[in-house]
């Protein structure tokens, strides 16, 4: 049982809905100031999709950073995004789910969420596992795999509140990612994500609160605040939801920061209520992951 | 592709929310009064889940009746429950999702959906897979499986609108029974259900409306009107989605009938403009389907 995992039940989180541009100096002065102000009130702090790089597929190579390995810290020289989070990390004495930063390895760039644990280690990293390639004719059309790849696994941290799921906006879409992150024990899922004036009207909010009473779980998502003269507009509205689909916070598309406290052992009062978990017809039907 | 097997590309469909009553007669009476009602604006007519009986567990044996066999008509006597849909489908040359009645089988009592076509031939019943057994203390506890056994398979029928799943109430909370209707070429999954006072202002339309998205299908959900003297108290709202998630009819807790024009090839654009079943990652997780 994953609540035997937790030490700690209530987790108060905050999602820095920041502004990005296209200075990625300015845009890691951004997030650091977000960090900061935000670690007043939380223990879990979370930044965007693409907070250190416009959202475009001709940018994601040209801001891409090496990583440091998984255990390991960053240096500033190879990765200034991820390093000024690890020093956040450590000068906050806080977790860092480091939105996602393009991630340069070998001849690949991934869209990849760091996330660090309050030593400023990089306890792990998740690569966009679902690349967002649609198309919406006269309305919205982007194609990630035009310059990103995808990764190959899911991403659950432990942390003293439990185990914490991480995706990237477009795996939101795919109700199996979510069941994975769940079967491997997750309570809480972070995705961090920037939906578009088109799909996200219709879809942001739905989908956060679909996840979260099919799998029991809570739900947040940050978005970066919303900049009308950028070339993909974002819709804003960072949300956290609770495992029974209540909307526990929100905001509009102005930057901001959304502070919720999860209180854990809410999950686990929605599993025994309703136990549609152990109620799934395996007989029938099965999810197997081979990740 | 499930577009080649549609003749007709709009549906119109109409959803009777009837009173179900203790008087077995009466409710066959009420529930073809709707359907000669609602057949003057549609041709596909549904009825609630558990439209002939009380919804209890006690009364589920006592209401129940044999069913034909799949591809053959009722007899009064035996099913006069099924008998009156089968004489109404033919009489208003209609196909009829015949909610649900409780079905005998042997020792076993099912909650099984009756679907006829226009000739009056049942066309096949879908036996509720997952039973509804929840335990939310002083709220709702309810145990279906104290006098019901489950079903078995998915239920997929071929119709001129193309292919129409089916599942009942409880069924949609399981992601995994919609995804396979939808694998198996289902355009529309029309849910009899019976929601109660807690569970439905809180995900009742959030389901409908997730599984419409995840799957690219329209969804359609038919309760009973709302009895407050009754023993189950059902939450009413019958609703009609898009595959976008767009709410396109409901009502309130009443008596009605909620009517709507399903323009099928919304479901075939949307797949194409975000085409997230082709994009599913089947290398690193699969749905198996036993059914």
């Amino acid at each position: 049982m994953s609540a035997m995992l937790r030490a700690v039940d209530k987790l108060k989180v905050a999602l820095c809905q920041i502004k990005v541009g296209t200075d990625k100096l300015q845009n890691i002065e951004t997030a650091s100031k977000a960090l900061e102000q935000s670690a007043k009130a939380a223990d879990l702090l979370v930044l965007p999709e693409c907070w250190n790089s416009p959202y475009a597929v001709t940018s994601f190579p040209k801001y891409a950073e090496f990583f440091p390995r998984v255990g390991e810290k960053p240096t500033e020289e190879i990765s200034p995004s991820t390093f000024m989070l690890s020093t956040k990390a450590i000068e906050l004495g806080k977790w860092i789910i480091g939105g996602s930063v393009p991630e340069t390895d070998g001849f690949n760039v991934y869209n990849t969420c760091p996330i660090f644990d309050p030593h400023g280690t990089l306890i792990a990293k998740h690569r966009k596992v679902h690349l967002f390639d649609i198309d919406i004719p006269g309305r919205i059309t982007f194609k990630e795999s035009d310059s990103l790849t995808r990764g190959d696994g899911p991403t659950v941290v432990q942390t003293p509140w439990g185990n914490i799921g991480v995706g990237i906006c477009y795996d939101i879409r795919f109700p199996e990612y979510a069941a994975i992150l769940r079967s491997k024990g997750a309570d809480v899922i972070v995705y961090p994500g920037a939906f578009n004036m088109i799909t996200g009207p219709a879809h942001w909010e739905l989908l956060q609160r679909g996840r979260a009473v099919d799998n029991q779980v809570f739900v947040m998502a940050c978005s970066p605040a919303r900049d009308v003269n950028g070339g993909y507009i974002a819709w804003g509205h960072s949300t956290v939801v609770s495992p029974w689909g209540e909307v526990l916070a929100t905001t509009d598309e102005g930057e901001s920061i959304v502070y919720a406290e999860l209180d854990l052992t809410k999950a686990d009062e929605m599993r025994t209520n309703i136990p549609c978990w152990r109620q799934k017809r395996t007989d029938l039907y099965e999810l197997r992951s081979k990740m």
